[in-house]
């Protein structure tokens, strides 16, 4: 005899409602929040557990009224799967036990290159994603790592950033995926559906805003505009939501005054009643907390829990502190109504029922017999397919590569020999390891030196480090260097959180130079005569004017991840043609941050200021050994574009190169005037096609009048009447071909139901 | 017999109905805009009429239908006062005779550091003014300034710059008055009232958010959002519009997609409908045409022409482009309301009534036969104090300053031996005369070096210029400094427009480091072991913290004017004791733009970002030989302060110094927690105080609750209770003591009528 909540025959809503009718106020709230914690006998615990235990009480009665989350039973100390597996099992076990409903926890980790977890692939970070400009690659790799996931009886991934990057100089520009809101939307989307393919649930963050920081730096105040948000920011969470994502994580950050924690209009108007978005809102780490201690628009944390659940937030993460006794308390005390307790409640039992977590005979997922691989073959081989197709070459001056069979290589620099060059912040060893000195990462992460040891007769030196070195190293490396045919020097950050690194959260900069004593090496290097092939493993772009015009050439691969030095001694050594194109912008002689590719006339170069923020290296830029032929781009639905209507764009490209090549067709928009300043031009299509040699293909774009709206005078999103272009390129610095047309028709009023992408198709032949 | 319109028996609003009512379309739009250019005969002629006279035009035909503005006749070429009055007031009769109402052109010229014209006194630059602290000083200045004006037949004045610096990088930071929103508008105010005071009309720019453009570039779009915008960037100008301005000129950029001058919300909805504001809105030169040219939010200038009437710009400046034949014909062709012009025509007539323009026998000034002295005893004697009271002692490590009598100086550097080093880009000199090779300044301006040999044996050697230079004459400074006692280092910008200078509009910077190799002269003399004093006359701050704490000492006197070398110098020798205060931060090791000490607390140095944004000098921060005893500041009508109620703050002061000192009392606002984020803190109220030896002084200030308003969640204005603190300091970084206070009541919407200055009393005895 069951109870309604458990029936299965019954919808969602129903079996809700009866559940919290039968919950006490304590029960009720027990499910907003989460605990971080593991279990004792596997590995170190995380902090709030950890002081819970110490004072004595046990796992139980801190669930005994129920538990919404388990906070990163994999992801907070070096766990080995299996026991992992039997550890968060058990603790599941313990959390059905505890409560009278017997609803298991909803578990949560990170996985933004893969799952968080020791022995976890690692993935190539989102930088790397989106210089693929591959969609259906990175949701291959979504659905990977969900099939990771799920086999853990993890339920939810704090991934993908949809963070449009506003200033390099931001710490966490590598979790992102660049500076374009469609090319944001539309890899950020690929990854959520490949995710959300497996079950898991896929939580888009940082809503909204956080990218935009003043001076880049880490939680600084946002000042952004209304219109700025509309136009840049908030694009890519639409395209996600639709995408299918089922939880929004909060920013950090304030913007104009309003922490997105504690912002109503934000999190419930726009999120919920505008977009319709009916999932979960789960807090940023101690982000309801910080409403009090950062930004100090609460007077006490019951205030902060009050101003929390009001604008929408569901889930206190990582664990109970507002959403707690102090919720309680207020609820106790007439400060709260319990109606908003209830309505994240419901929000929290509706996705746990999805996720079955509500239904009779739920059992843990136990480990296999066969034990538990996080590394398979499959998983290693979609990350190395991502790493080749995301490195950039940059400049191939004299073309130096690819290298010739027989090179004496010296490799060197600071990133040339070590595995952790390959990992961003969020990677498990960058992010947990560095706590557990001594540990290794627990899976194969081949160097740069190693992978092309395996062609070249390689010769090595550091160089420098990171930060800091000798004058000792840097004259070895010239030494090195000098007696080689060729010197690959491998430079670039460290990931790391807070000051452990030089990129990524915390880990904002000052300026984009090379990091430490990098730029004085290359230098040297440059000095021997040697040819020099500078490899980047960044979080950033940085400034390498100084030396571009005398460098062999110039690849950048990011954090490429666990597979990362394979692809690129492949891209050098020319068995894979580079392919990946820039999703960010490289800074040019003088300019200054903020600045990005989207951006109106007046933000570009200008006769009214002697600051020029003309990049070195476009968005979308990216060379490679051949190309196919680009035919001029035509618009057979002709020079008229209803301002409701949609509009054919066809690109016809040929492969006339005698080998295969890979193009990413970038369609940009050029608005020639409209009732507010507009970017000069912005993304609205692209599409990569691999061609083979001989291959002839056609790529049509239908362009729905949606994609040229932008949010008008009055804060009400248009499509206008007037000349527009559409321009064709190969980057944004280099376009190939121009199609002028005419919107006709009235201006019109746009909602949400807006078409966001284009639909594109190649037809080849 | 007159029409009533000439009758000064009746109002001006009757006056001016009657004359509107007569004139033809052509007539009203001829008032609508200026004609910029000066008399053949006298020096050569600006741009627009010069072209206009070329094809074959007479001025006369230019102005058959009247003239609304006469455009800067002597601020555009180096004229001859008694000549440049002659021509003008024959100009004057010339558009008097051409109009069939014989209405005069009303005449202005730029006045920020004085009238902008060939040997006219050139005051401080405004970041001195606002070092000074005092207000009553520059009202002072204001009026002389006017006075000037008001002999010449000129009726408007475009000044002051009341834009808050939000980032240090911006050229135009030297025009402004700082960083502080009530700095700005007490210092600001107090230059309107002066020249309003002489009957010269002043005009308030730039209306809005021109400080705060991306990156610090000149024009570049401005990412505000409303509350900062309402909080920090309008407030100067409430004050300034209280103080009696009669004229506001827009800002060149866009906030959040939509031009100033283009913008009915800002220039109608707020400037008039809420402020109440009834003069006259000025466009900021070419700015029209920019919304067609460089905004792209027009489609031609008939377009742009239309856009800026209807947002409520009424005058056209400098020149007849958009608001002629585009507008006549767009009037024409009933595209746009002519009851839009009758609007800006009203206003322009309104002012021209109450100039006295429409007054019967109107006559325009006639040099006086004793000549026309521009640069009169009183006014100098005025530049100088100003310039004194403005220096600024940053550091005074060892108390190399003053210097001893005898001490032999080695007077170095780009900035030591130039008169131009004192000049500001609205000066005359860097504005004008630098398209005039050959062309004297035409009043004596003395260089450091100069006044320095007066009192001291002084070597000299200029080490590099601004920009460039040569080891060579490193080589020099480096021996003569090593020769000396002490070296005095004058280092700086040089001011100019649109890459003729390192600091004024167009100049924006990159990066804080001082200009070219002035850092590298720097270290050499340091290298010497002769103590260094480095004196900076700047436009903006610059990063000296790699030096600081190896100079003798530092001074700071941006750019001080036609006296600012004796004001340096008088310092320097111990002859002034320095009492400036900075209203500019300067930046910190490490720190990033933008910052400025009006921030939050996340916007300050925090554990979630590396990047440290605490600035080496803080803004208010000024020493000097001796300084007063200050106590503990207390609030005598008690700890509560009524939400609509008047705080009373006392701050008792005794001279025990043994010689005279002035303090500069600064009160900031702390608020514990608020409804939306706050700053940290912000200045409230200031007061200068001079103090004789021995004297004791109260500083009372009267501290309405209005004061620590803000702009809410819902955009409106509040006060609301709870805990405040009142920080009373010497700087925003030198806090004396601290009065917590508890705001009272219920929340208190304010309107635009509320109190937004201090009453402060000075008790002596």
């Amino acid at each position: 005899m069951t109870d309604p909540w458990q029936d299965t025959s019954l919808t969602t809503d129903a079996r809700v409602a009866d559940l919290v009718g039968r919950m006490t106020l304590a029960e009720k709230v027990a499910q907003l929040s989460g605990i971080w914690g593991v279990d004792p006998d596997v590995g170190d615990m995380a902090p709030m557990l950890r002081e819970a235990l110490a004072a004595g009480q046990q796992f139980e009665d801190l669930v005994r009224d129920g538990l919404g989350q388990l906070t990163r039973p994999f992801g907070t100390d070096p766990v080995e799967p299996a026991a992992g597996l039997a550890s968060l099992a058990e603790r599941q076990r313990q959390v059905v036990a505890a409560n009278r409903f017997g609803i298991p926890a909803q578990v949560h980790e990170e996985c933004l290159t893969g799952l968080a977890a020791w022995q976890a692939t690692i993935f190539p970070n989102p930088l790397c994603w989106a210089a693929t400009f591959d969609p259906a690659l990175v949701q291959r790799m979504g659905a990977q790592i969900g099939t990771t996931m799920r086999g853990l009886g993890v339920h939810q991934g704090l991934a993908p950033v949809l963070d449009v990057v506003r200033d390099l100089r931001w710490g966490r520009v590598e979790e992102t995926m660049g500076e374009d809101p469609y090319l944001v939307g539309a890899i950020g989307s690929a990854y959520v559906r490949g995710l959300e393919s497996t079950g898991v649930v896929s939580t888009l963050k940082h809503f909204a805003g956080y990218s935009a920081s003043r001076a880049a730096r880490n939680l600084a105040p946002v000042g952004l505009g209304p219109r700025e948000l509309a136009d840049v920011i908030l694009p890519p969470f639409e395209i996600a939501l639709r995408a299918g994502a089922r939880s929004v994580m909060n920013s950090y950050t304030d913007t104009d005054g309003v922490p997105a924690a504690a912002d109503r209009a934000l999190l419930t108007t726009l999120l919920r009643e505008t977009y319709g978005f009916d999932g979960t809102v789960v807090a940023d780490y101690f982000s309801i907390a910080f409403l009090e201690s950062l930004h100090h628009v609460a007077e006490g944390i019951d205030e902060a829990a009050r101003l929390a659940l009001d604008a929408g937030i569901d889930v206190e993460l990582p664990s109970t502190n507002a959403y707690g006794e102090p919720l309680l308390a207020a609820v106790g005390a007439g400060l709260v109504d319990e109606k908003l307790v209830d309505r994240a409640l419901e929000r929290v039992l509706r996705q746990k029922c999805e996720l079955g977590l509500l239904d009779p005979g739920w059992q843990p997922v136990e480990p296999s017999p066969d034990g538990v691989d996080l590394d398979p073959a499959e998983s290693r081989e979609l990350a190395l397919e991502v790493a080749r197709r995301s490195v950039v070459l940059l400049a191939n001056e004299g073309d130096a590569l690819p290298l010739a069979p027989g090179t004496r290589l010296a490799v060197v620099g600071p990133r040339a020999d070590t595995p952790e060059a390959m990992l961003g912040c969020y990677s498990f060893p960058m992010h947990v390891l560095v706590h557990h000195p001594g540990t290794e990462p627990g899976l194969e992460i081949r160097t740069v030196r190693e992978a092309l040891a395996e062609t070249f007769d390689v010769t090595s030196a550091l160089g420098c480090p990171v930060l800091g070195g000798s004058d000792a190293d840097i004259t070895e490396a010239v030494a090195v260097a000098t007696d080689a045919d060729v010197c690959v020097v491998v430079l670039g950050d460290r990931a790391g959180l807070f000051g452990n690194g030089t990129s990524g959260e915390g880990c904002d900069v000052a300026d984009l130079t090379l990091p430490g004593r990098q730029e004085e090496l290359l230098e040297a290097l440059l000095a021997t005569g040697t040819p020099v092939v500078a490899v980047l493993l960044v979080g950033r772009p940085y400034d390498l004017t100084r030396q571009v015009d005398r460098l062999a050439a110039l690849v950048c691969g990011f954090f490429p991840g666990e597979e990362g030095a394979t692809a690129i001694a492949d891209v050098l050594a020319g068995r894979v043609a580079p392919s990946g194109r820039l999703p960010v912008s490289f800074p040019g002689a003088g300019s200054t941050q903020p600045s990005t590719y989207l951006s109106s006339a007046l933000g570009q170069a200008s006769e009214v200021s002697v600051v020029d923020p003309t990049p070195l290296f476009a968005f979308g830029h990216g060379l490679s050994w051949a190309a196919a032929t680009w035919g001029a781009a035509a618009a057979p639905t002709g020079p008229e574009w209803a301002t409701d209507g949609t509009c054919e764009l066809v690109v016809p490209l040929v492969n006339e190169a005698g080998t295969d090549v890979s193009e990413v067709v970038q369609v940009y928009l050029h608005d020639r005037a409209a009732s507010v300043v507009r970017p000069v031009q912005q993304l609205v299509a692209a599409a990569r096609v691999d061609l083979a040699a001989g291959e002839r293909a056609e790529v049509r774009f239908a362009l729905h009048a949606d994609l040229t709206s932008f949010t008008g005078r009055d804060l009400v999103r248009l499509v206008e009447p007037g000349a527009v272009e559409l321009r064709v390129g190969a980057s944004s610095a280099d376009i190939r071909s121009v199609v002028e047309l005419r919107l006709t028709g009235s201006v019109r009023e746009v909602g949400h139901d807006r078409v966001l992408e284009p639909t594109v198709t190649v037809a080849r032949g």
